[in-house]
This record gives C-alpha cells, sequence and structure tokens, in this order.
C-alpha cells in the first residue's frame, strides 16, 4: 500500500493540475514549436537590436536565445522526468532537485505550464505534510496558504503609490513648459495657484509666472510674448523628448512603446527576461513623465500596465512560490496589469475585465479575486494619494444627465462605423509604418527620429489651442455639456440670457462654435496621422488616450452638427417628438463620449471591457446602451477591414512566439499554418 | 495525397477543438463518472419527485435517467468512434450519419463535448467545402456564419420583451392588493393616476381605488378602514400564492425555484429535459408575478435568468446548429442567462459578468461578445418597453454626489463581515431547512406548504409598513438620502429650516427615525427568517431582491448610528477632521447600498459580476471602492464559515452532477473524492 500512494497521487494530481489548464492543451505543442520558429526567425529581425543591447538580467541575451527544444519531444519525456521526481521525491532537497533549477528558462524560451504546476503541486504536497510537525512548519503553510492575496497587496499598494507619484510628476513637467511657480519650483500650476488668495479663474494667478513673464515679456497679447511662449514650448518639448529617448536607450530599451503586445505575450508564457525588471520599471516611470511633458501624442496609460506588471515580478520575488515558478507567477502579473488599468484610468473593474479580456491567458476564477483585489488595494492607495486633488476617481465625470432618444442611435452607429474604420486605417498604417523602419536605414537611428517627431509635434501643436493642451484635459473638455457659465469657444452659442434657469436651452452656434469647429477638424487629422508616427518610437508611449482623443474630437463635432440640424429643423419628424424648442434635446458631450468608445474599440478590438472602463472613467451610467452600440459596430466593422487589433498586429510584427487564445482554425489548417502565423 | 489529408484533418481538428476545451479535460473522466453516480443518487431522493411529475419535454423521464455509460470505457471507444466516422464521412448524410441521431442523449445524462463539437466542425467543414458549388450553397454557409449572432439578437428581443410584459403585470399585480382602478381595472395604480390632473403626491389620486373605498369605507383612519384592507391583503396574497403554487404543480414543475442551480448544472453538460422548455417558460412567467403579488419574500430576478435561459432554449431550436448540437446550445445558453441579468437589473454588464463568473462553464471569447450582444439587444428592447415609465434604466437610482471618508472604510468593512456572516448562516438554516423538508412528510405537501407561508408572510408583513411595500421599493427608498422635501420616517431630522440651501445638513434624529429604526429591525429579522423558509417552497422564487433588502436595511441602520455619533461626537478624532456642523458627512444611503452588495455577495459569493450589477443599478460609480471592500470582506468571511454559495448548496443538496471548476483538490484527493462529493 505503501509503493502505491505516490502513484494514485500522482494520478490525482494530474487529473486535478488538467483543471488547471484551461487553455494549455494548445500551449503545450504547437506554441513550443512557434517559439522555436518565432524565435528564430527573430534574430533576423531588427527588433532584436533593442534585445541584444538590453543590459539588464542575467539571461542569455540575443545570442543564446534562438534555441529551443525541439517540439515533439517535449512531452513524454517530460511526463517521464515527472514521475521519476515524484518518485525520488525528497523533503529535504526542495531546491535541488527541480528539474532545471531556479533560472530554469533560458530567455526567449516558452515555459513548460505543466511542468510548473505540477512543481508547485508538489511544494505544496511537501509544505502540508510538514505542517502538523512543528508550530513553525505550520506557520510556513498558513504562509504559504496566503502568500498569494499578500503578493497582491503589496503589488497594487505599490502600483497605486506609482501612479500617484507619476501623474503629479507628468502634471508638473506638463505646466513647466508654460511656466514656473517661482517660490517652489517643484510645484504644479494648481498647487502653485493653491496658496493664492487670488479667485480660481484661469488666468489670474500672480504667483504662476509664464516662462515670457519671467524673460520680462509683461503684454501677454503682445508678439514677442508669443513668441517667446512658442519657443519655451518648443525647447522644452525636444528637450525633454530627447533625454527620454536617450535614457530609454542607455538604460532601459524595453521601456519604449506600450508593453502591452509583449505583456500579452509574456503572460502567454513566453520568456523576454529584463523586460519586467527594476531598470524597465525605473526608466519607464521617469521617461514616461518626459514623453507626457514633450507633448508627444502619446498616453501614460498603456505603460501603466506595464510598469504593473515590472512592480509584479520584482514583489514576486519576495515570494518564491511565485518568483521561482514562472507559471504561477504569470497569475500575480495578470493581477497586477489589472491594477495597472486601474490606477491609469481609476477604473478597479475595467482593469480586471481588461486583464480577463485582453492581456491574460489563463485566467481562472482564483486569478479573478486575485486581480479584483489588487485593483481595489491600488485604486484605494492612488485615491489616497489623491493627485489630482479631487475627491472623486472618475477621470472625466460627466455632470449632467440628459436622457438619449432612440433616433441618436443612427448617429451613434456612425460612430462606430468611424471608429471601426479609422482604427483599422491607424493599425494598418502604423504596422506599415513599423514595418518600412525596421526595413529602412530610419531603424537604426531612433533618436533623431524621436528628435523629429518631437519637433514637429511641437511646432504643430502650440498654434492650436486643442493640440496645445493636455490630451486628457482636450478629452476632459469635449465630453463637458456647455453650461451658461462657459465661455470657451466650444461654448459658443447665441443664447438668450433673460430666462437663466434655462441654461441648457437649444441654440444657435456663435462664431465660437464654427471656429472651434475648424480647429477641432485639425486638431483630429493632425493628431491621427502624428499618432500613426508615434506610436512606435522609442520611448514610453500609449495608445489609450490618443484613440479616445481621435474619437471624442469626431463625436463632438458629429454632435454640434446633429444639435444644430435639430435646432434649424425642429418640424422633421425624427426631432419632433423628441425635442421642443426649450429644451436642449441633444448633447454634444455623449456623442464626444460614445466617439471616443468606439476610436478606442477600434484600435484595440476592446468590447466589455472597454464599455466598463469607458463607464467607469466618466460615472455616465445611463448611457451604456450607445456606447455598447458603438464599440459592438466599431468592433464588427473593424473586424471586417482587418481581423486583428493593434496589440496583436503588433505582436506578429515582432515575430512573438504568441498563440491567440482568439482565433478558429479551419478545416484545411494544416499544424504548419497554426505554428507560423503570417 | 488524396488518401492522408482526411487524417491530417483530423489530426488538426482534433488540436484546434482541443483549444476549445477549456475545462474539459475534467468534464471527460471524473463528471460522467460524477453523472452517474449522483444519478443514481437522486433516485433515492425525495427531489425526484418533481422530476418524475414533469409533463414535459419528450425525454425518458425518471427511470430511465439512473443509467449512464460506465465511465472509464467512454474516452478510447469515443475516439474510436470519431475516426472512424471522419472517414466514412459522406456529404447527403449529414443527419443519418451522426453517432446517436439528434435527441441523443438521455435525460439526466451528461453531455460528451468532445464529441458535439467534433460533429459541429464536420458540419461546419461540410458547409465550407460547398459553399463555392451554388449560390444557394454560399448563401447557406453566409447564413451558417452569422446564425449564432441571429440567435442571440432574437433571444435578446425575447428576453427585453418578456422582462417588459412581466414588469408590468407585476406591478399590476402588487397593487391590485390595494385597490383598483375603476375605469381601468387592468391600469396599476401609477397608470391609473397618470391621467389625473391632480398634483402627484402619493395619497391624492381620486381615480384610484383602495379595497376599502371600494366597499364603502371612506375614513381612511378608521379602524374598519384598517381591517378591511388588512382582510384583502391577505385574502390576495393567499389568494394568488395558491394559484401559483397550483399551476407550478400541474402544469411545470420545473418553474418553481430560482433555477440558478439547475441552469448552473445543465451549462455543466447535464441534460434535464424540459427544464428549459416553453411549458416551464410560460408557466414561470405568469407563477412568478403572482408570488410577487403574494408578497412573499422572493425576488423575480433569478427566475429572470431562468426565463432568458427557456427562451435561449427555444430559439435555438430555430438554428439546427446550436439546437441540435448540446454542446454548440450552451453558448447560447450562456449568452441569454447575460441577457436575463441584464433585463433583471438593468445591468448589462453586470449580466455579462454574472455569466461569466457564476453560472457559465465554458466562456470563451466569442460566448463573452454574443453575451455582450445580447445583453445589449434585451436592455434596449426593455428600455424602448419603459415598464417604469422613467428615462433611464437604472433600478435604484441615488441621486446624491456626497464623498466618503476613509474612516467609514471600518462600518463598510463591518457590514461586510456581517453580510459574509448572515449569508453563511443563511445558506445554512436554508439547506438545513430543505433537507428537513426532504426527509420529513412536509415535503408531501408543497401546497399546503406555500399556502401556509404565504399566510404567514401576508399576517405579519401587513401591520410593518417597511415589510407591506413591494422589496424593490423598500431598496429604493433605502437607498435615497434625505433632502429636505421628504417627509417619511425615515427622514424625520430635528432640521433647522431657516437655511433652505442647506438640506443635506448634519441634524439630530427625532422620533420618526427612532419609529423607523424600530420598525426595520423588525423587517429585518422577520426577512431574514421568512426568506429561509420561502427559498426552496414550489413557486418560483428569487434571492437577490430579499438579500439586497436585508443587508440594505443592516446598512442604513448603521448608517444612522453613525450619523447620529457624528453629529453628538463632532470633537472626536476620527470626525473631527471630516465633519463640520453645517454639513453632513455621513450618508445612510451609502451604507445602505453597500450593505446589500456585502449581503448578496455573502449569500451568492459573487465578486466582480455583483460589483458591476451594483454600480449599474445605483449609478454611484464613486462607492466602488467601499463597495469592493464590502463584497471581498463579505466572501472571505463567507468562505471562512461555508465553503460553497447557495447554488453551489442547492446543486449539492439535489445531487447534481456538477464539477465546480472552482475546487481545488487537495494532493491527498484521490479519484472517489472528486467524484462524489460530499
Amino acid at each position: 500500500m505503501e509503493e502505491h500512494e505516490p502513484l494514485l497521487d500522482v494520478m490525482s494530481e494530474l487529473a486535478t493540475s488538467a483543471s488547471a489548464f484551461q487553455r494549455l492543451s494548445t500551449t503545450n505543442g504547437p506554441a513550443a514549436a512557434a517559439a522555436a520558429a518565432a524565435a528564430t526567425r527573430q534574430m533576423s529581425d531588427d527588433e532584436i537590436i533593442d534585445v541584444s543591447l538590453a543590459s539588464v538580467g542575467g539571461g542569455s541575451g540575443g545570442s543564446g536565445g534562438a534555441q529551443a527544444e525541439p517540439p515533439g519531444s517535449d512531452n513524454e519525456s517530460d511526463f517521464g522526468a515527472h514521475s521519476k521526481s515524484y518518485g525520488t521525491y525528497n523533503a529535504s532537497s526542495e531546491d535541488t532537485d527541480l528539474p532545471l533549477g531556479v533560472g530554469q528558462y533560458e530567455d526567449f524560451h516558452t515555459i513548460d505550464w505543466l511542468r510548473d504546476i505540477a512543481r508547485d503541486r508538489l511544494r505544496h504536497r511537501h509544505i502540508v505534510k510538514k505542517k502538523k510537525e512543528s508550530c513553525w512548519d505550520s506557520l510556513k503553510g498558513w504562509h504559504d496558504a496566503w502568500s498569494g492575496w499578500m503578493c497582491v497587496l503589496i503589488v497594487g499598494c505599490a502600483a497605486g503609490l506609482t501612479a500617484g507619484v507619476i501623474d503629479i510628476g507628468a502634471n508638473w513637467m506638463f505646466d513647466i513648459k508654460n511656466g514656473i511657480c517661482p517660490s517652489q519650483f517643484y510645484f504644479s500650476r494648481e498647487q502653485c495657484c493653491w496658496d493664492s488668495n487670488s479667485t480660481f479663474v484661469q488666468q489670474d494667478c500672480p504667483e504662476w509666472q509664464t516662462w515670457p513673464n519671467v524673460f520680462g515679456a509683461t503684454d501677454a497679447h503682445g508678439v514677442w510674448y508669443y513668441l517667446l511662449q512658442y519657443f519655451m514650448y518648443v525647447f522644452w518639448s525636444v528637450f525633454v523628448g530627447l533625454l527620454a529617448v536617450t535614457l530609454v536607450r542607455q538604460f532601459a530599451p524595453y521601456a519604449c512603446g506600450s508593453g502591452i503586445p509583449e505583456i500579452k505575450t509574456i503572460l502567454s508564457g513566453f520568456i523576454i527576461r529584463g523586460y519586467l525588471g527594476k531598470w524597465t520599471y525605473v526608466i519607464k516611470s521617469v521617461t514616461m513623465m518626459m514623453a507626457v511633458s514633450a507633448g508627444l501624442s502619446l498616453g501614460k496609460e498603456g505603460p501603466m500596465v506595464h510598469m504593473a506588471c515590472c512592480i509584479g515580478n520584482i514583489i514576486s520575488y519576495l515570494f518564491p512560490k511565485y518568483g521561482k515558478n514562472e507559471a504561477k507567477k504569470r497569475e500575480i502579473l495578470s493581477a497586477a496589469s489589472a491594477a495597472g488599468v486601474a490606477v491609469a484610468f481609476g477604473a478597479p473593474i475595467g482593469g480586471v475585465l481588461f486583464s480577463l479580456e485582453e492581456v491574460s491567458y489563463y485566467f481562472p476564477l482564483k486569478t479573478l479575486w486575485r486581480s479584483f483585489f489588487c485593483a481595489l488595494v491600488a485604486t484605494f492607495v492612488l485615491r489616497s494619494i489623491n493627485p489630482f486633488g479631487t475627491s472623486h476617481l472618475v477621470m472625466f465625470y460627466i455632470d449632467y444627465n440628459s436622457p438619449w432618444f432612440f433616433f441618436e442611435l443612427i448617429p451613434f452607429i456612425i460612430l462606430g462605423v468611424f471608429g471601426g474604420l479609422v482604427g483599422a486605417f491607424f493599425i494598418k498604417a502604423n504596422i506599415h509604418w513599423c514595418k518600412y523602419r525596421k526595413a529602412s536605414k530610419l531603424g537604426l537611428y531612433p533618436t533623431a527620429e524621436v528628435l523629429a517627431i518631437t519637433l514637429i509635434t511641437a511646432v504643430i501643436s502650440f498654434p492650436n489651442v486643442y493640440t496645445r493642451i493636455n490630451t486628457s484635459e482636450l478629452i476632459a473638455e469635449l465630453f463637458q455639456q456647455c453650461g451658461p457659465e462657459d465661455s470657451t469657444d466650444l461654448c459658443d452659442y447665441n443664447r438668450n440670457f433673460t430666462n437663466v434657469n434655462h441654461g441648457s436651452e437649444s441654440a444657435e452656434s456663435g462664431h465660437g462654435v464654427t471656429r472651434a469647429l475648424w480647429q477641432l477638424s485639425l486638431a483630429l487629422v493632425f493628431k491621427l496621422l502624428i499618432t500613426i508616427f508615434t506610436f512606435g518610437i522609442k520611448v514610453p508611449a500609449g495608445l489609450f488616450i490618443p484613440s479616445m482623443a481621435i474619437g471624442a474630437i469626431a463625436g463632438r463635432m458629429l454632435g454640434v452638427a446633429m444639435e444644430q440640424l435639430a435646432f434649424h429643423n425642429p418640424e422633421w419628424f425624427i426631432f419632433k417628438d423628441m425635442c421642443n424648442r426649450n429644451e436642449a434635446c441633444i448633447t454634444p458631450g455623449i456623442y464626444a463620449m460614445v466617439g471616443a468608445a468606439a476610436m478606442l474599440g477600434g484600435v484595440t478590438r476592446m468590447t466589455v471591457s472597454l464599455v466598463v472602463i469607458m463607464f467607469e472613467l466618466t460615472g455616465g451610467i445611463q448611457y451604456i446602451v450607445p456606447i455598447m452600440a458603438a464599440v459592438m459596430t466599431s468592433k464588427w466593422v473593424g473586424d471586417a477591414v482587418l481581423k486583428e487589433g493593434i496589440y496583436d498586429a503588433h505582436i506578429y510584427l515582432n515575430g512573438y512566439p504568441f498563440l491567440d487564445s482568439k482565433l478558429e482554425f479551419t478545416h484545411t489548417t494544416i499544424a504548419a499554418d497554426v505554428m507560423r502565423p503570417r
């Protein structure tokens, strides 16, 4: 009986561990082969320049990365090895008995999920067995049971802290383009004006000095003032852009880009040493603030996910259960990526769903709960830091509550089509440009490229007020409804102010609106084009915010058009029932919101997570049907034009061995097709 | 070459279909065995009374249900059968060639996922092959490709329609307890008063006649009036209760209960004939309105999921791809259950997540998108019907926007602990009672049981205003903040009305609040106890609303206590920084909301989906951290006391062969433990 027991255990363990392998059955054979194929191919890619430059991590680097185990043989031999190690398992040799030691995977190899999970079960069994022996061992057992939760707790705290610091830092660095707080130079404009007793109108804060002020120009409407401001804007942009690219290239080549394609690949079971290391983390944090401050058309939300995963990776080494087991570590990384989105958008549930829908490969319910907890902690810590000085987390809070009407579904669906088409166009153009960069000499001069893009962006951005301001501010402004107190161009309606209570009544657009629409359409074209060239340069760059901005601009423009249509044609049958002259029946802000969701959907092809993120961002719970309709349309249209989203496209572009779980292979597929995508 | 191709195809098909089997590796061996074991065991259970009574469906019923294939043998023999059928596959014999024909599974058998998916691939391949032959065939191919989306579209529409009709019907039937609209007897109170020109104060609608009015009693404060009202209330309750149980017993025994445990089992691959049939659907729709109208402590949200799944099942027969393939049909059922929650709560995203987290077994991304679309359509249709007469879908919309403070996390976590403990107590007590019912003679008299419960509920409910009203109205009232215009007991504060603008200032509680608290505490105890006995009787009965009501009462009481604590002790250090006398710093409504979430979490052990449902219900996006904290605590505490949620507990109670994907087996588990839970 004593002899038979281990065999029984092995069987039950294999049976139960099978339940943990949701998608692993595919991973084992073809993915390992794909890994080998892709790793070999990758060597010839330009991308490998970065890889071989990597000075971080202890891996074997580029040259050793091309060898993988022969794909066919690993299955059976591994099983044999397992049963042997099960049989000879010895309590005292916990570390030495592991088949390949701790750093058992080489760089650019695919992990063996089955073996890692089996190893974890062995470890666990050992702990459970010893638990009754002494008090210390039972404490160790307790620690082991809770270490997953502890780990995500720490990851959540660290992610929240990082996000808080970066938010404050990026704000300060963006403001320093325009001026400085002479008393405390490390204050952002808002912090500088907090001390001020003056009223809170934007222009009147004597403590804050614009650069022309500092250099002695006082006439805010003079040419000299404008030129000085322009020069400082461009100068600072180029300076921090250059600094960012230099830092990235010198210290952490992996810190560039959004990181989400690579994280998807890593979570699917690939090893890229140093990609989630501490240097990547530090350099990406610093350079991300710089990239935002340089005014480039990029967001800090995608990179936040990468940084949260870096945190997850670093913290997991405190818990050998996760740090020494690549398969288990991926559970922490899934939770960390949820925390990343949670702090990036203040959207904890959106983060969990993003991790589930977009990045994770293996997402059992236990990981769902841990991700939930991790996102909760991260959001909580960020809220405690309160980087924006508002008591709520909602970034683009909308304060209107106007209903939407059924006929509006038509423009919403048009926005969805727009998002799908433009999103697909964007992906195609961006991939085309990235391929060109790899093939041509351009790829050899990343610094020059960043310099050029920064210069062009800054020079073109400054004259247009909608591109000059921070992109998130632009989105927030586009989402808003015009109240009677708003005096911006976008809200310049010929209103009749005798009746103050009906501030939101329908009105004819004034000259300001026309001017704003012109500027917005220029901004739309510019943002779309420059983002194509920006996503892929060697600085940290996220896509969420630029995509949302493009969609929001288009949406707002359509919204204003609809509004004016309804105002000038109140007798049309679609408007007659719904609208009356005294109340605004069309809110352009809703269109901006829907447009932003549609465009983001077209670019990333997210669905559920995107809708949740949108309403966590805005609080607009009653617009869920329009947002869902637009996102669904956008996904359908986008999928019809181009099958994959931007992240998958970049995965294929870089030749990562990623076996998409969404892919369905048709019946004439042969194994080679699966193994070699593209 | 021609000979080899089929073999290659088979291989690639098996490889790719393996990717579709997320959790199937476990289902195949142990679940089939568990099915056999459980089905055998079930025969001795009392529950089988219902099963053998079932007059619906064409299955072999109870007696034939105990036989299953020998668990060990099916794996290899099936594979053999497959390769044979692959080899001999003939285009013209699509229907006859299927291994066991259309109704190939017997009642109470577990389906063979692998075979069904393989069959679907065969069918698909056949269509793809023929596609190029003629225009008609290519049209058929197109229809086949889109039939999944078409199917969920129709399911969504039907679910939305059903929900609209039921909402209107239940409203009317609930109002008829109190009175009638003589001009149009089929109008609910609200509809009746729409025509009225009188102001919209609750008491003043001459069109609506209470029963005492009808019988000639005019003095609304007289004893006679009260007694007449009481009598009619009890009489109507007992009458509709009796009608409901008779209908259920006569026509559709499967229509009782919430249906969620059975749907979980069905989705995990079990066959219960007639459980999702048209009779169940019709009878459940009708009797659910009656059960709600009988004033029983139950909700119509859980049954709505069951009814949506019935719709899914019925509609799937329009599309042979789904109707004739049990494995594929489950994809539609997953989407349908999402639509069910979506229309029950007006929470489309919550529905998708509920389907993912709670009921579904196999949930690939394609099903996620379809569920999303199905929920969207259902929500849209329901909104078009607009059963509540409000333009937004949010059921318990909260209109306050007051912040919460960090120290409040302590009471929120206390609510979480309360939810976890009381939830676990509720499950234990309810399971205990259900076991007693099965074991004793009580189970033989379901009609008498319903009669008794209805009578007791009605007699006790009427005197207490908080139990007399509809449970959803109670929840809505508890979630609200007191404004200066509110004159209910709960809002009876000794306010200083000289300053009208500060309506929400902190104030001492008046006598009304004390009275309300007393009544609420009685209601709490009563609801908790009566729900234990109610959940399990032979009428349709959901648990969401009663659980939320219990939690909301507890939360509101704690909230008022905190509020008064802060008012009377403003010098305490936790209150000193946060609160000042002129502004209310504690909103009892938030506590009610958090309490409702915590209690529902304790009973069902949902996490992410629950949080999303809560904020789709209330629109309270800025209270996401409190709700998440309470739900997480509640889950932890609940799991510590009792491992399974109410649905899993009922699955075990009824002996369904359900292999929980959340279960993790420890290392000493032997196969028999997995096969025989309990």
